[in-house]
C-alpha cells in the first residue's frame, strides 16, 4: 500500500494514548488550581484542531471553552483571556511565528496558564508553557484526551475510563484497518478528482473541522487543488444555488450528534448533482469500539480515509505534498 | 442610478437609529434582572451578522457573547445556554423554518429572555420572544445598537453616548454619500467580474461577516456565482497556494482592530495575483463621524459599497436577484 507503514502507523497511535497519563497529571494539577476558562489557539491546521475539540466539548458540557485564532488575538486581543485561563497549543515544529507571537503576548503580559503539545522538544514554543506534552503527530487525539479530562474532573463525562479503556485496547488497530480497507476509495477517488477544477467538501459537527482542514490545508496547500468546505447547516442557505450536475461535492458524515445535518444534505443532493461523493465513517467496522463510542472517534476515521486520498492523489497528479508555491518561500 | 432611492435608504437608516431608545429599554430592563451571556442565534446571513456583533462585542468586553447556529442548537444543543441566557434573534419574514424550532425549544424547555428583531408585526418568531423590535431591514445596525448598550451597561462602553450622537446625525447621510460615489467603482466591478467562474472574498475583523455573507448570501444566493470566502487570517495557511495572476480576489478592508490583518493580505496579493481588488472603507468620507468610530461602522459601509455591485451584476447578468433555483422551491 502506497505512503502506509502498518507497523509504524499502529505504534504512532499507541505511542499518543500512552501519553494520557502524562496528560491527565497535568489537567489534573492545572484544575486544582482552578480557573475560568479554556481557550484552544491556533492557525490554519491547528486552527481546525481547535474548532474540532470546542465542538466535542459543546457536545458534552457548559465548560467555558473557545477557539482563538493566534493572528486575530495579536490584533484584537481577547478580554476574556485571562490569568485565570488556560491556553493550549499544539504545534509540529515549536516555531510557527504567529502562535509563538501570541503566546509570548499571553505569557509576559496576561500570565494564563500555558499547556503545549509539541512534536519535539525544545522549541521556542516549549519553552513559553508551563507543561508540555512531547509526542509527534496525532493532534486532534491529544486535544480530545486533554479536553475529555477536564470533563471528567468536571463531572460531565462519566464515561471517560470505560471510553479510554476501549480507545487503549482497540483504536490504534481500528485505525490502521480503516486506512487499508479504504485504500481502494481512495484511489478511486483520486482518480476520478485529480483533475478538479474546484471541489466542495461538506460537513458538520466534529468533522467540520476534519472539512475545514482537508479542504485548506490538503487540498489547497499540499495538493493546489481548489476548495470550499462548508458546514452542513449552511449549505443550504447560499451554497446550494450553484451546485448543479456536474459540481464536485464530497459530503463527510461522521458519527456525532451533527450527523443528521450532514445526512440531510446527503439526502438532497442527489436531486441537484450527479457528482457528489458520501465519506461515511459508519461504513468503518472499528473493532471493539462501542456503538455510543463511535461519534467520538469519527474525525480520526474521516482523517484515515482522506490520507488514502492524499496518498494516491500525491502520486497519479505527481505532486509531491511537501512543495509549498508561497508558503515559507515569500514573506507576508 | 439603479435601484437606488436616496431618500428611502436615508429614511431606512434614521428610522432603524430612531428606534435604539425601544432597544435601551429592553437591554436595560434584561441588565436589571441580570444574566449569564448572551447568545445571537441564527442561519445564513443572520449566522453572518451574529458573527459581526459577536466580534464586534469581543473588540471591548470580555461579556460572554456567542454565536449559535440554529440548526446545531437543534442537533448539539448547548449547555451554556440556560435559563439565565440571553437569546437575540433576527429575522425578516419571521418565520424561518429552523430559528423557529430553535427558539421554540429555548423558550418552552429551556426558558432564556429571548429578544427579536422582526421586519413585520404578528409572526410565529415573535410570538416566542419575550422582547420585539419591529422594523424592516438594518439588520446590522440593530444588533451593534443591542450589543453596545449591554456594554454600556457593563462599563465596557464610555463612548457610547458620543458615538451614538455622531452616528444619528450623520450615519444616514454618510452611508447615502457612500452608496454614491461607490456606485461607478460598483458598475466597473461588476462588468469585470460578472462571468467569473470563481471569486474570491478575503476579510477579518466585522469584515469577516460581511465577506462570509457577500460571498454565500449575495454570490452565490442570488447571483448564482462561485465564490470563497476566507478569513484574512486564514489566507496564509492554504488558500494562498491556489492563487496565481489570473485568480478572482477581492480583499475588503475594514477600519477595526483586525484591519492590519487585511492589509498584509492586500500587500502580499500583488506579488502573486494580477487580477486582485481591494475594497477600503478608507476610501469613503464618511462626514461627520470622528476617526475613533469609523471602525465601528465599517461593517455597514462596506455594506453600501456592494450594493452598488449588486445593482449592476444583476442587471449586467439579466438575473433578477429574488429567483432561487432550489431554496424554498425544493424540501431539505
Amino acid at each position: 500500500m502506497l505512503k502506509f507503514d502498518e507497523q509504524k502507523q499502529y505504534a504512532s497511535f499507541e505511542g499518543a494514548l500512552k501519553k494520557r497519563s502524562e496528560i491527565e497529571k497535568i489537567v489534573d494539577q492545572v484544575w486544582e488550581k482552578g480557573f475560568d476558562n479554556i481557550f484552544f489557539i491556533g492557525i490554519g491546521g491547528t486552527y481546525a484542531s481547535s474548532m474540532q475539540v470546542v465542538q466535542h466539548i459543546k457536545e458534552f458540557s457548559a465548560m467555558p471553552a473557545f477557539v482563538e485564532h493566534a493572528a486575530e488575538y495579536l490584533t484584537t486581543g481577547n478580554k476574556a483571556l485571562t490569568s485565570n485561563s488556560v491556553v493550549v497549543f499544539s504545534s509540529v515544529s515549536g516555531t510557527t511565528e504567529e502562535v509563538l507571537a501570541a503566546l509570548t503576548k499571553i505569557k509576559n503580559e496576561v500570565g494564563a496558564t500555558v499547556i503545549g503539545f509539541i512534536d519535539k522538544d525544545n522549541t521556542p514554543m516549549g519553552s513559553l508553557a508551563d507543561y508540555t506534552v512531547i509526542y509527534p503527530m496525532n493532534e486532534q487525539l491529544k486535544f480530545f484526551m486533554l479536553a475529555d479530562r477536564f470533563m471528567q474532573n468536571r463531572g460531565d463525562f462519566p464515561d471517560y475510563d470505560e471510553l479510554y479503556h476501549e480507545l487503549d485496547q482497540y483504536l490504534p488497530s481500528a485505525l490502521v484497518e480503516v486506512e487499508k480497507s479504504a485504500d481502494a476509495f481512495g484511489q478511486a477517488f483520486a482518480e476520478k478528482h485529480h483533475l478538479d477544477t474546484m471541489h466542495y467538501f461538506v460537513g458538520a459537527g466534529n468533522q467540520m473541522g476534519a472539512t475545514y482542514s482537508y479542504a485548506m490545508c490538503y487540498w489547497e496547500e499540499q495538493h493546489w487543488i481548489r476548495t470550499k468546505s462548508i458546514h452542513a447547516a449552511e449549505f443550504f442557505h447560499g451554497m446550494l444555488e450553484i451546485v448543479d450536475r456536474d459540481t464536485n461535492v464530497t459530503v463527510f458524515l461522521g458519527e456525532d450528534s451533527q450527523r443528521p445535518l450532514a445526512e440531510r444534505v446527503a439526502a438532497f443532493l442527489p436531486r441537484i448533482c450527479g457528482n457528489a461523493s458520501f465519506i461515511d465513517t459508519k461504513d468503518y467496522e472499528l473493532k471493539g469500539i462501542s456503538e455510543k463510542f463511535r461519534g467520538h472517534i469519527s474525525h480520526l476515521v474521516m482523517m484515515a480515509v482522506t490520507r488514502r486520498i492524499d496518498a494516491h492523489l500525491e502520486k497519479i497528479n505527481c505532486h509531491p505534498v511537501e512543495i509549498r508555491r508561497y508558503y515559507r518561500r515569500l514573506n507576508y
